[in-house]
């Protein structure tokens, strides 16, 4: 593989978190690049040279939450009028688990890879409404079998809602969003939602969502798209919106008559956007994309990630006391091995972190995982490797 | 009155904002100072020196969130372990509202005085679960007649919760919340809870949560407090806890096991939070809150605002074309009037910013407000109150 790596050090400079590690943990955090930094010390500047609360404050506020809902929507593939901010992807998730109308005896179809924070909303949603809801086992179609295949032979004729991710947090599996959608929509007697959980895939894949034709994805913009902790969204398709209820609601999604009194739901999806946020992160997310299109476009991007990830990949394979989780190339960034020792994979971090190389443990599977991004060095992949090889026989 | 010009001019220099305007939207967003504008700047910086995603990282986040949790909750006289933090004060009154559980025929009552949102909010609940809200007269009260009365009267045997504001956003009321408390708790047969929106009073007022013994207080850091928006909280009582369940539901609510699969809750208030917040903030809010305890204690700020607002009360009473709602000197820092001419009190806004004077217009009552903080300058007020006599003639 040829890296270009004068221009992918200079891009690289721009990320000042990068510059005393190394870094292998984009699904959890992504660094964030100089730009977007300054674009919110300069927005908290901006903020209180014109107010903060004012007539020209509000207007520079409302002007950057269209950009943010702009830009935000050409990455997706759909129109700004479908996107919803929110403080974080769990938030995005708990607006669509909440919001539809389900009854008693409705049942939700989840996989067995959730996060735990979207678990717990669900048995809490279960006692609140006596609803049912049962996993499938898509974790061990990594290698071999069909996730559409599982998800068909676990909807129930009661099944109102399937909750997944588009790219598995713990495994890195990449499941077939559209045929997954296609066979929830088409199932009888009457079609499933789809709630996905796009925490890994947002910044990731290169995505259309509108021809996909899923009904609620939410996502955040730290993770792979670098920008601040406390941005994400929610993707409500103008036809869900139709069925989906705003739970926690506040001044941003409703409207009011002459004596602001509420009379209704913003038009669009603004209307599951709550009150005041930390508005200077939306010009910070927005300084982030713009930054990743300097270097390439998502599709270019999508395939230097599965070109460096495959790198990692096989560099890991030359360990003997790893066994990688996947055993064919891994789908996108996330790249997840065992020890095979029987060494605790948390001490593994740790002396990894000590080093000053940034990977995570996960617990279900019992795993490391390492992450890489587009503009990863593979001089950076090199060193991770020796020093897994380094510390194995220590630990 | 005399205010000490050369140590209070010093003060307000640290507030960038009140460089360039004469500011009275304290209600709507206070000026941050510098101090908590550089905490915000350094907490990103070291985020990303540490991590943003690694073991150190991890830490410094949960210090910061500790801290900033314990200075909340020193101001509020409770104990760290009831305060969940929350993105806005209307988050808050949403966990406080969807948690309880409501049975269909239990009514909510609320003041004539709520906020739109939670109004919608409260609405919203009704249908979701069947329940009964009615409205009860406190706008009313304002000059004459007694707010603990008239929630005494409109109490039902069905009414399980009853929300109100502290200070009141519209007419700057401050109700007597202990009295209110009492009444709820002892009236028969069985106990009524209080959820309070502290968006005006936090800050504002010296407080004795523990004391008052009310249920749930929401509240922000960016209004009196002068932290920044984004970042807020709820007081839940140890024993209203008890009752209220979590409903948007994340990674920060819960507890794990082994494999990280969730098995309750945290057993504090953290059981509210949800996810990934914008974490800077918590080190801009505790500088924020620890800024104003360099000029005087809570005690002694109220005492100033309320020294300035009856200046700016008797400055306006000076107006003839003004009418103050309130016949007596306010009990806070909100002091909202009306022109008695019938002229437009949006334009009366617009024109004092285009001025460099920074209040608001409110709809119900339809009036305008103008908020003074202890740091506000007397001769902020006399420009204002000579402004207003000058535009008056000509809108």
């Amino acid at each position: 593989m040829n890296q270009n790596y004068p221009q992918i050090l200079s891009h690289r400079q721009k990320f000042p978190a990068l510059a005393n590690k190394i870094y292998f943990n984009y699904g959890g955090q992504g660094p964030m690049p100089e730009a977007s930094l300054q674009a919110i010390y300069n927005s908290y500047q901006e903020i209180q040279n014109l107010g903060p609360f004012s007539g020209k404050a509000g207007m520079w506020v409302e002007n950057e939450i269209n950009l943010i809902r702009g830009a935000i929507a050409t990455e997706l593939g759909v129109s700004p009028d479908t996107i919803t901010l929110t403080e974080d992807v769990t938030v995005g998730c708990n607006i669509g688990l909440w919001g539809l109308d389900l009854q008693a005896g409705d049942h939700i179809l989840l996989s067995d890879c959730e996060h735990p924070g979207v678990i717990a909303a669900i048995e809490e949603i279960k006692r609140r409404f006596n609803l049912e809801f049962s996993t499938c086992p898509i974790m061990a179609t990594l290698n071999d079998g069909n996730p559409v295949e599982v998800i068909e032979k676990n909807l129930q004729p009661n099944t109102k809602l399937l909750v997944i991710s588009h790219i598995l947090w713990n495994t890195g599996q990449v499941l077939p969003l559209a045929e997954i959608v296609n066979l929830c929509h088409t199932v009888s007697p009457t079609p499933v939602k789809v709630l996905v959980d796009a925490a890994q895939s947002v910044g990731v894949l290169p995505l259309n969502l509108a021809e996909i034709g899923v009904d609620f994805y939410a996502f955040t913009g730290h993770k792979w798209w670098c920008g601040p902790g406390g941005l994400g969204g929610l993707y409500v398709s103008t036809k869900a919106r139709e069925e989906l209820h705003p739970t926690f609601i506040g001044w941003r999604g409703i409207t009011k008559d002459k004596s602001g009194k509420p009379i209704g739901w913003q038009p669009d999806s603004r209307r599951y956007e709550i009150a005041t946020s930390a508005y200077p992160l939306c010009r910070g997310l927005r300084e982030a994309i713009a930054f990743h299109h300097q270097w390439g476009n998502p599709t270019e991007r999508y395939e230097k990630i599965k070109e460096l990830s495959r790198y990692l990949w096989e560099g890991l394979r030359t360990i003997s006391d790893i066994d990688c989780l996947r055993t064919a190339p891994p789908e996108a960034g996330l790249v997840s091995f065992k020890l095979n020792n029987g060494k605790s994979h948390q001490q593994l971090v740790a002396d990894l972190e000590k080093q000053g190389i940034m990977v995570r443990n996960i617990l279900d599977p019992d795993c490391v995982r390492a992450c890489v991004n587009y503009f990863t060095l593979e001089t950076e992949i090199d060193k991770l490797v020796a020093e897994i090889k380094s510390i194995c026989p220590k630990i």
